[in-house]
């Protein structure tokens, strides 16, 4: 890797970001499959048509840069479906397993919160307007995912709680 | 490992955003040595000795729990340090490395948002209200980190593009 200039650098996040939600959308039948509560099933398996959606908007960012559409390893979005995996492997108790995998699913959300916020920020100083358009779409999503879940993680410790 | 109900999966939880917040510790003196501007530099400097509150705070947590203070390794933080540093290495320009800076900054800010977020309800459902007061304290103060290192971003790319 050598980053020059910040054109260099947004394509170097935008390929770090198209791993991670391609490791994420590898990651999601596992969490669909795994989820007690029907919500959440549902919610993964919303997620999962969500970001192949997302993955072809990348597709189009990376043409409106003029790059050919690629991945770099993304350590970061590894080490969170890391511990989730761990999790999912060693908690038997199906309420408990719902927490972990609500709480693991919201760190993979606020990553690309991050990562999509930042993206947003430079494709504008860039001047590339459309690329900025594509990229917020995506962002609305993710926040309104991560809210989602928010409500599934209230309404299931309410549950509990009761 | 092994987690068997919300209690365990709340310690567990809170070990990983201890080694968390101790790693974020050690990355931020790097951060604010390679960082160009001085309002950067600055915010590296303070969210320094904020960590060093978060990490007390925690440590307030655990013995409310009635646990002994400790981390456990946490991949995720791990990789997003990891990206951090491969950045700092592999680029020269000065405002490229600011702009990659404040962006892994984010991220990691947001992964730590998460975190707390997902405490914070736990300790609810959990009945332990001394908990939730003291890990929503710094929850809001993440929160603002990432606010600041937004309005910085946007303060050097405007001026960029001037």
């Amino acid at each position: 890797m050598s980053v020059k200039n910040l054109n260099e650098l947004f394509v170097h996040t935008l390929k770090d970001v198209y791993y991670a939600e391609r490791q994420l959308l590898k990651a999601l039948p596992k969490m669909a499959r795994k989820a007690r509560s029907s919500p959440l099933r549902q919610l993964f398996e919303e997620h999962e048509a969500e970001t192949r959606e997302q993955i072809e908007r990348l597709k189009q960012v990376f043409q409106l840069a003029g790059e050919r559409a690629g991945g770099e390893t993304c350590p970061a979005i590894e080490g969170i479906l890391e511990e989730a995996d761990e999790l999912m492997d060693e908690i038997d108790d199906a309420d408990t397993l719902d927490a972990a995998m609500i709480g693991a699913a919201q760190a993979a959300e606020h990553y690309e919160i991050a990562r999509y916020g930042t993206l947003v920020a430079w494709a504008e100083s860039l001047g590339m307007q459309e690329a900025v358009d594509v990229l917020r779409r995506t962002l609305a999503e993710e926040k309104d995912a991560d809210a989602k879940l928010t409500r599934l993680a209230e309404d299931q410790l309410n549950e509990r709680a009761r």
